[in-house]
């Protein structure tokens, strides 16, 4: 090594070094890695967990490759309530096409979105949603289609909080996403809406790269034009990711079982048993919208988010039921 | 900082700070990355492309986030002749579970199997081929599966080698792995076989983690039975990931376009494709098994590894074809 060389590197170094130090400092002399959250039996149940699962001296000490985390979207991680974000930018997507689908005026489902009949995806049969997702949703590829929905979000607002819809996300599942990441766990979500949707924003609002995204998708079909290749969205569903299908698109998309999973409705109860099951020492949160003034209350008979089951099954499993109104000290 | 921590900072931070000299010292008197390559406009094109997109001011850079590496498994980085590995597990399974079959006796293509009539998949049609897939790998779970898998390639050895079949790795392949990883790519690999077979063995061996496998794949059933959760493959075939499929599982698993891609067969031709579709700058790159002395040549007449379009369309593509003969100063 040259001597010049040699100086780089040992003044590179000793900086990397005081660094280091700032580093070691902090984890030895560990501050409150979740501000948000108050006090309680379940900020120590996810503090004791995460502390055991990253302690290389406790039986339950699981090897950082082993450390994934599984997270659902809507009502998990941003505000889902009086409507999925999802629906709204889909509603207004049929609007927007309008003028080139003039049978849409006396076809429905599309004819009382346009005449604003029905405002809420709540007010729409199953099979009726499926008819918009896939109307307003396909014949594009998935880059087309995600800058058609970063448009949407850079531009509409919250109802109610008068925030971007990104702005909508809980400031106490930040932390929890940061906090896990900085323990070695690597955090992936897994929705029922559309994974294209989703990566529009995940990396940058949740610190969460696309490719460890898993949600509802369409079939792709190749298409080959010259020397250019793109692969196009056709108006056929390949997987609706709700319920046991959040548990098989786990074992396809990464090949391993989450060590902690958490949602927020029945439809996540699936992947919670999987994480949880018998002789593993899993950990399984389930947000509760019980805060009427800080946020909504709903859970039981609510169209969106129902957590009937949810509620019941988290004593026989053990998951932890978090109160947004208890455990959080902030929402947003 | 009590006095103690301080120390033991110190301590820590020095130790680091060795291996820091030691790691920086390489990088800023760098040697070859890939010294089982022979120089060469293979050699440099790679090193190219690596240099450009890593290097902020070249108008071909790319984000770390988006230096998405897709690799072919068979024949690109292990030894594919004279039989696909994972055929030759599949074989040995149907003799292993013959006594539990007395029925395959008479029935093809499991008689001829036992009887050692047609030992090699190229003696077997693709339905076939497909019926021993779904015999001798479905009715159990993932991990079930991965244990199996895991004692025949401990217990197994290449025929004309002798060696573990994870001994037949390509040497100037791992280099390139690692040399991309360090230069903050992600690989992935975009497998024809089964993801379960390929991720029993892909981070001990490759470095690459389960995760980041796509291959094929069942379609699974979620068990639950008391307390406990399984997912069992079932005997339907969710994806072959082959041809075409292979772009559109990256699109699907990932949800970013490869920057660069790398196969061995006309099978891998449109994942090149679409890596390096008009008006991107992507690296494409295809081995030419063209070494009868140290590995094997084979390329447009063979069932397996068959490559006649693919070395046509290389030129139109701009692709480079690595000759292992002339590119490889060492294989395994």
């Amino acid at each position: 090594m040259k001597i010049s060389t040699l100086i780089v590197t040992v003044i590179a170094s000793l900086s990397i070094l005081s660094l280091i130090s700032m580093a070691m400092a902090v984890d030895l002399n560990p501050e409150d890695p979740l501000p948000s959250w108050n006090e309680g039996s379940t900020k120590a149940a996810i503090l004791n967990f995460v502390a055991n699962t990253t302690n290389q001296s406790h039986p339950d000490y699981v090897e950082p490759e082993e450390r994934i985390a599984t997270f659902d979207n809507d009502g998990t991680l941003w505000c889902e309530y009086p409507d999925y974000v999802q629906s709204l930018f889909m509603f207004d997507r049929v609007r927007d096409m309008a003028p080139d689908h003039p049978e849409w005026n006396d076809t429905e489902p599309f004819r009382s979105i346009i005449s604003g009949e029905r405002r809420a995806s709540a007010n729409f049969s199953i099979n009726e949603s499926l008819q918009i997702y896939v109307a307003t949703s396909t014949n594009m590829t998935s880059e087309e289609y995600m800058d058609l929905a970063k448009e949407w979000l850079n531009t509409s607002r919250h109802p109610r909080f008068d925030l971007p819809y990104t702005g909508c996300v809980y400031k106490p599942m930040l932390e929890l996403l940061s906090y896990l990441q900085s323990q070695g766990f690597k955090v992936y979500i897994v929705t029922g809406g559309d994974e294209d949707f989703v990566r529009t924003f995940s990396d940058e609002v949740y610190g969460i790269p696309a490719e460890q995204v898993i949600g509802s998708a369409f079939r792709l079909q190749f298409v080959e034009n010259n020397s250019s290749v793109a692969l196009v969205k056709l108006p056929q569903i390949l997987v609706m990711d709700d319920g046991q299908e959040k548990a098989k698109e786990i074992v396809q998309n990464i090949g391993k079982r989450p060590i902690l999973a958490y949602g927020n409705s029945n439809g996540d109860i699936p992947m919670l048993q999987f994480t949880t099951s018998d002789g593993r020492h899993g950990l399984g949160l389930l947000n509760h919208h019980d805060d009427p003034v800080r946020e909504y209350a709903y859970d039981k008979g609510s169209a969106i988010g129902r957590l009937d089951s949810g509620l019941v099954l988290a004593g026989e499993w053990g998951w932890q039921i978090v109160s947004m109104k208890e455990d959080w000290k902030e929402i947003f």
